[in-house]
């Protein structure tokens, strides 16, 4: 592969996530659905036969924006995320408020909105973001488990339950902060999952 | 006023019920941003210009629908809890659960849905959505001030704590019961809402 080539190669990827990034930013103030390439063509400055080359149809646009959002949440919350068990759990939860406070996508979290919105409309888009609820509660499970098996946490608690009550503060603290700009949600879901922690803990 | 004319305004009333309850239908299917004139026409099988003499525009349409929305949650919730302080607060609960499971609205609770939604859509549309929430939080938190008033509840819990950490149950137990159609999130956000409230009980 020549210099010019790679170039060009890299040219192209920088250009795709930059569009996915827009694209994903969008898709939390107007909607996933009303995610078409004629309106991202507008926002990023392009033709809309120019994204029409890049993604081909407003379905691949959206998997595609999926995609960039997971990559977006995997740097500014897994992996920020320290340590194991208790610790990683922790952290976990702090980076993901941190993820929301700082606005790393204009409408909160891109997930909350888009699952919400695309809950009733099956189909692979639908189906994408199910999978990435799944996966993030898994990776709430595990850290329970973690903790637990460290002995920070009560071997009698239900990690899938107690995953279940984190991300039902984490969820709601989000819609309310993305309402209300105001830190008082965020504070009150700390205040429910340090209270809930606290009770989990052994010993 | 004659019999004829009162006839009419009936009609006019159950008719224009009758368009808003499938309006507010739609709206937690495929969005309240995109219930235009033309869909909900096409919906309840009248010409757009007979929906356009009802509601003149989209926004007064939304605004309407969101009233209906709110009779129906009324209906349903508000009017369907019993009694007073905490026998208030659980039959509340028990209701919202109840409006949720028997699919009230197909995509579960229209206000989560429509303030989710709109939540970046500034105008009256959203903060009639907005005004909802905390007139809905406003109920579970004078439930809670009553059941301590009545010593069912302990006197140094924060009732709009509480209130917040109830109403982030069943938020997230309805976005789960949307997406996967099983009761398991109505009962983890059941036992996370018992244990809490078993947690406050006073002595």
């Amino acid at each position: 592969m020549g210099t010019k080539e790679r170039r060009r190669r890299a040219d192209g990827e920088r250009s795709r996530r930059a569009i996915l990034d827009e694209a994903a930013r969008l898709a939390t103030v107007e909607g996933l659905g009303g995610l078409s390439l004629a309106r991202l063509a507008n926002a990023v400055g392009m033709s809309k036969s120019g994204l029409f080359a890049h993604f081909g149809s407003k379905e691949e646009l959206q998997l595609a924006t999926i995609d960039s959002a997971t990559a977006t949440f995997e740097e500014q919350v897994l992996e920020r995320a320290a340590g194991l068990g208790l610790e990683r759990l922790r952290t976990l939860i702090d980076a993901f408020f941190r993820y929301v406070e700082t606005d790393v996508f204009p409408g909160g979290c891109f997930f909350a909105s888009a699952l919400t919105e695309l809950s009733m409309q099956p189909g692979p888009v639908r189906d994408r973001l199910v999978e990435f609820l799944d996966r993030w509660l898994g990776e709430l499970e595990a850290a329970v488990r973690d903790a637990q098996a460290e002995g920070a946490l009560d071997a009698d608690e239900d990690p899938a339950q107690l995953a279940f009550e984190i991300e039902a503060a984490l969820f709601f603290a989000n819609a309310g902060f993305v309402v209300t700009r105001s830190p008082e949600a965020i504070e009150r879901a700390r205040r429910t999952i340090d209270r809930r922690l606290a009770a989990a803990a052994s010993g």
